[in-house]
């Protein structure tokens, strides 16, 4: 590859953390707590699902720029509605599930392998939650990031090309000193497009046991890995 | 204090890292290397002393907002011509000065001392020094930061009451739960007209041997600490 990359941008959500074991395990918590008959899994996936229309809906232009949180919140109130448990969730466990977001655990590789990526690059967390939530989970993750930066910063989301450029414009490099790093195709077509290099990262687990995670052989990237430390050996660190 | 006190901003030239002992020491090099007959010191110093009112042109809008690397590039052309140096000192020599602003010692408390307030508090850089200069500057000092925030988010520069509450949103907080740490007086100032609660550490040697650094008699803060140990202290961590 080159030129050399200088900058490494990390997804988040299932890339870099498991969003489905986290958020449905605190899903079972305030279910449990509440007594609400609902399958924790099931509506973890059901959730993330109205992530990308919600999202979509800001790039489209239909709505004003919003939050992760307050799009998590909408699509939270809406699926309770769906499942006929409007009356049974209070405003403190409606704000504990959307905060469910900010507290996830990494993927084994994923501390180890950053560390070894970092003594060779600067690594970002490049995410679409917030700034504030972004660098929360991040702490809570104990996940060794040279800096946050999060699509907040553009007021626009991935795969808009704004927010790919603005991470290499802050970090002063050009965007194809960038390898965007994630486990989904959409966010490295989004990527590719705005000129940076990308590596896509298998997580076969990320949708949860029944729904089916983006595959190698699917995406089209510059380099595939298995996770953070085989990616940390196919960049030669 | 009261509220509680959640994030802690800390400036970093002066505060966090020694900028007149890293900056002299290579400019000492880069004159050595060029014949030059240059006290680094001094020029240290007076390249320094136009750092305030270059900043102060931005904020008085007689000029566009600009990266303090261009800034620093500006102010050190005019000193070199000053000095009658200006043909002495080739493009890559002024190019090597304006990034050792990029590469400074922390103090000998810095990395225990933010390592100890990390456990209970987010802690951000918050530097007139921009993103990437930042980042670049935290990654080589080892520097236990949550993230780095920079005037450049805000367009702005410090004392501006903008920088001060860009950084307390992109937080999530409010002004008055976040905690300014600096050496200089002004910056404190900027911070507590924001809305924000503020510490001053003391750093006699900030200057080098021969100028006078703010002392905490002259500062007014909420608290006054000997370095960033006493301030985990005084803090009660």
């Amino acid at each position: 590859m080159t030129p050399a990359v200088r900058v490494l941008a990390f997804d988040i959500f299932g890339t870099t953390v498991d969003w489905y074991t986290g958020v449905a395990r605190q899903a079972a918590d305030v279910f449990g707590h509440l007594g609400v008959q609902l399958d924790a899994g099931t509506f973890t996936s059901e959730w993330r699902a109205k992530y990308l229309p919600s999202m979509a809906r800001v790039r489209r232009h239909e709505r004003d720029w919003a939050y992760l949180d307050t799009l998590h919140r909408e699509s939270l109130d809406e699926l309770l509605l769906e499942h006929g448990v409007d009356d049974s969730v209070d405003e403190a466990s409606r704000q504990r599930l959307v905060d469910a977001w900010h507290r996830l655990p990494a993927w084994d590789d994923s501390v180890a392998g950053l560390r070894r990526l970092r003594e060779h690059h600067v690594l970002a967390a490049l995410s679409n939650g917030g700034f504030a939530l972004m660098t929360n989970l991040v702490k809570a993750a104990d996940l060794p990031f040279d800096c946050i930066l999060s699509a907040e910063l553009a007021h626009a989301y991935k795969p808009d090309a704004r927010v790919y450029r603005t991470a290499a414009g802050l970090l002063d490099v050009r965007p194809d000193e960038v390898l965007m790093v994630a486990a989904h195709g959409w966010d490295l077509e989004g990527a590719a497009a705005a000129g940076l290099r990308t590596a896509f990262v298998e997580r076969p687990r990320e949708k949860g046991p029944d729904r089916q995670a983006d595959r190698a052989a699917d995406v089209k990237a510059d380099l595939h890995a298995t996770d953070f430390l085989d990616l940390a050996g196919k960049l030669g660190v």
